[in-house]
């Protein structure tokens, strides 16, 4: 049997949890007076419209959140031998800049601790206190190569207040860079609620959850190349999620629209830049969070086979019939790796867990 | 030698040139006082910045746009037998509705007669008075059914102005469906510019041509699943442009994400909804203008390999260097092919003209 690693999987460490119950704006957690027994996690804007009743806002949030005790059940009943967890969206981009290096070191002990307690079994990726200054997100970068189960560190798109192309970020990247720290770099913000049209109340979650998040992604990351934040860090590692948004399919076009702007040309810049197709091959890795065969096979046409990493999102998208012991959602994810690479063992078994243990030193 | 046709390859016939040069904004043409020698195209919002010299709004336009005899030289130039000619982006969406009808006729008489001088060399698709009523789109739709070049229409995504998952858009899926009108869908207004961030303005067009032109395709493609288009018209055919804009490497996140939104469920409409799979391999073509190989492996993988058709988009991404006489653009597909399907001549055949002879029944 291969081992399972599963290196997308989040938690809401009980610290989080009273800091998101404390908040009464975006992001909060909220026991509403027309539902007392159940608790709301309201993390997206579009989540938290207040002519809806509060039943209906954001989602039903439990123990699965912050007790780590179901991490490991999950892990069981998925057959996963080994998670890195991580917090989730929004993680700390809304605290006051003078609260965020405290809350990071702090969420960061007690994260490490809940890895303590199942050696072998648990290891993270740290959080950043991105809202204050470069120089203070450095110094936790720095901080966490002591801290035992840590593997890397998870950043939103924002950077520190106006995207990943910020060159004020530079001191983070070189911090990265110098410790050999990987980043996973994951969406909260979407796109903004008028692009899905008037008819999107009518549909739920999907084109936000479905389009917004891996579009946002595919921004960043090319405002990352366009900005040369690969040019100057060359050795940076990115750990991409859901595949890496859209970029291994949109790649081709990227290229092609720096090859042929006029304005880039003009400046010098055009023949400057890193391809992406090089930054795919080298700086990138790719979770196997896309729920298809097709997706998949672009992510490894792409990055190559020993780049990719299977991941579950858990605790998001559980499944809707409560008798279902196996989640559809990782299923789907399971599926489609039998799918994509049924006659190929070895790759198979390293996007299962192979990579997962030397990419990430999971002994 | 295998016939090559291009799908993707755009016109602005000269009464349509009339008509940019009568207009002050967007979209114009216009010739500035600092460079009279030469006319300039403004077609998207973020193009037309009057704190910018002239000569840089919007892109010099030429003869390419819309002298039919350089699209016959282009065609000669990079060995295409056939070409399906549309108008481009963006058609008559901005027009009056009285206006709209009147000019989509003389329009798509003006194309109808430009393929009429070069026969069995010239197909095209026709342009739909969008901004009047269905009815009026309705009566076009099976009048050009009369015109004998006409292989279909192209549309952009606002539809009659509120988008195509807009109910008030039935007539016109039902007068497409009814004559077997293949659809051809095409993006124009990209994302907000917000979106890309304070550092856009250094990229060029790259982010908005990339980025926002495939993801406003499959905003409005996942718009049509989610409001039922495809199951009130299950035979409507839609060629979508550039590969899908995103749609094959994300069909199974769009998948999971209706499976898991308990609102869909809750209002019965999770299990109605036709599978995104089933729609991509019978309802959607797809263009191969992705520029990669792992693009178009991931467009046969989604619908098929006798779904997918070769394109240039000419005359948009002209080579920068003037003596270039073969189109990066086009090299670069092309290229793709050979490498996606390079072992195959059957399907690199099919995609380069089989398919679009067959499906679009040229000759």
């Amino acid at each position: 049997m291969p081992t399972i690693v599963d290196i997308h999987t989040h938690v809401y460490p009980p610290s989080y949890m009273t800091l998101l119950r404390t908040r009464t704006t975006v992001p909060y957690v909220r026991t509403f007076p027309d539902s007392p027994l159940s608790s709301r996690l309201i993390i997206l804007p579009g989540e938290d419209d207040p002519s809806q009743p509060s039943t209906s806002r954001g989602r039903p949030i439990g123990p699965d959140y912050h007790d780590i005790t179901r991490k490991i059940a999950f892990m069981d009943a998925h057959r996963i031998d080994k998670s890195v967890i991580s917090l989730a969206n929004p993680w700390l981009d809304f605290l006051a800049p003078e609260e965020a290096a405290t809350a990071a070191r702090e969420i960061n002990d007690e994260v490490d601790g809940m890895c303590a307690r199942f050696p072998g079994r648990l290891y993270a990726f740290g959080t950043l206190p991105l809202s204050a200054s470069a120089e203070v997100v450095a110094a936790e970068v720095k901080r966490l190569r002591g801290l035992k189960y840590m593997r890397g560190v998870i950043m939103g798109t924002s950077g520190l207040g106006k995207g990943l192309d910020d060159a004020a970020l530079d001191p983070v990247w070189a911090a990265l860079e110098e410790t050999g720290t990987l980043v996973f770099l994951h969406p909260h913000y979407g796109l903004p609620g008028d692009v899905y049209g008037p008819r999107a109340g009518e549909y739920g979650h999907v084109l936000p959850l479905a389009l917004g998040f891996p579009v946002e992604t595919t921004i960043a990351v090319t405002r990352m190349l366009l900005s040369g934040v690969w040019e100057r860090f060359a050795k940076l590692q990115v750990l991409i999620a859901h595949s890496g948004g859209t970029l291994p399919f949109l790649a081709g076009r990227i290229e092609s629209c720096i090859a042929h702007d006029g304005y880039l040309k003009g400046v010098g810049r055009a023949k400057q830049m890193r391809s992406v197709w090089d930054v795919l091959k080298k700086n990138v890795y790719l979770d196997a969070v896309v729920y298809s065969e097709v997706g998949l096979k672009a992510a490894v046409d792409a990055s190559g086979a020993d780049r990719l990493m299977f991941g579950t999102d858990h605790p998001f998208f559980p499944p809707l019939e409560e008798d279902e012991e196996e989640w559809l959602s990782v299923k789907t994810n399971y599926a489609a790796i039998n799918t994509a690479f049924g006659g190929d063992d070895k790759t198979a078994d390293d996007v299962l867990g192979g990579n997962a243990v030397r990419i990430l030193k999971l002994d």
